[in-house]
């Protein structure tokens, strides 16, 4: 699964190229094989909701053509989002490993915590924090960068 | 907006037809044209993830090339479940009219309850149990041909 990250976080580094927030994600097979490995594409597809998760998640579904993924495990490199953390949830995603910890738009380990409701009808494994630092520093740069290269509104 | 939820109850009739969980969606622009419709798609895409609502408002932003639906309504037969509503909140859908009220897998006015939460970037108006009797009326038909007609898993 270690390799799984490191799978994921170069989609994450990939994604920073394309100027996306350097997101990336890999849903592993019970075999440890990649079924699907992906990046965030929110603004290459102008879609709000085509973060590396779901993109993974969908994927790997059509592949199989079965809906759930219960034998999985989805590798990504920041905590998901409430969105994304619910779609686990329909998915039946077996297993969760995510890198850094996201206390203002995580859904997992924050905000909702969806996976811990109790009306959620499906509870996956979770592990947080694998690579925590890499998977973290990755974001800092670029919203380093993107602060340092944005026109203030004002000038 | 009346019209739209006629429209959406007209999508949801047609997923009902299709084996889908009859619910349907419509996204409207600014001066009440419909921009996107359509019903759920889980079961034909083998997506979990392909939720009325997630459709339209995709289809919607595709058409526009803009992330953004802060002018838009949404209009669905169903309250949104938390993965439908954390995207209504990335997509910043404008207005959110919904039929059946949904205490078990709600996400806007039961669960999580979304928007409501205070790390929500956005908070939508929402206007719930518009058409409540007729878009319940389809749920509750479609689950009890469902259960009349599924052989027990002992037989």
């Amino acid at each position: 699964m270690e390799n799984g990250m490191e799978v994921a976080l170069q989609q994450a580094r990939e994604a920073g190229l394309r100027g996306e927030v350097p997101v990336g994600a890999v849903l592993l097979g019970p075999d440890g094989a990649v079924l699907a490995q992906n990046g965030n594409r929110v603004e290459e597809w102008c879609d709000p909701s085509a973060h590396a998760e779901m993109l993974v998640m969908r994927e790997a579904v059509r592949l199989r053509q079965g809906k759930r993924l219960a034998d999985c495990t989805l590798v990504v490199t920041l905590e998901p989002c409430p969105m994304c953390a619910a779609a686990i949830t329909h998915f039946r995603v077996g297993r969760v490993l995510f890198g850094a910890y996201d206390p203002k738009g995580g859904g997992v380990e924050h905000g909702p915590r969806v996976p811990y409701r109790p009306e959620s009808l499906h509870k996956p494994e979770v592990i947080g924090g694998v690579r925590e630092r890499e998977a973290g520093a990755l974001l800092k740069t670029f919203f380093q960068i993107l602060r340092a290269t944005t026109v203030p509104a004002d000038s």
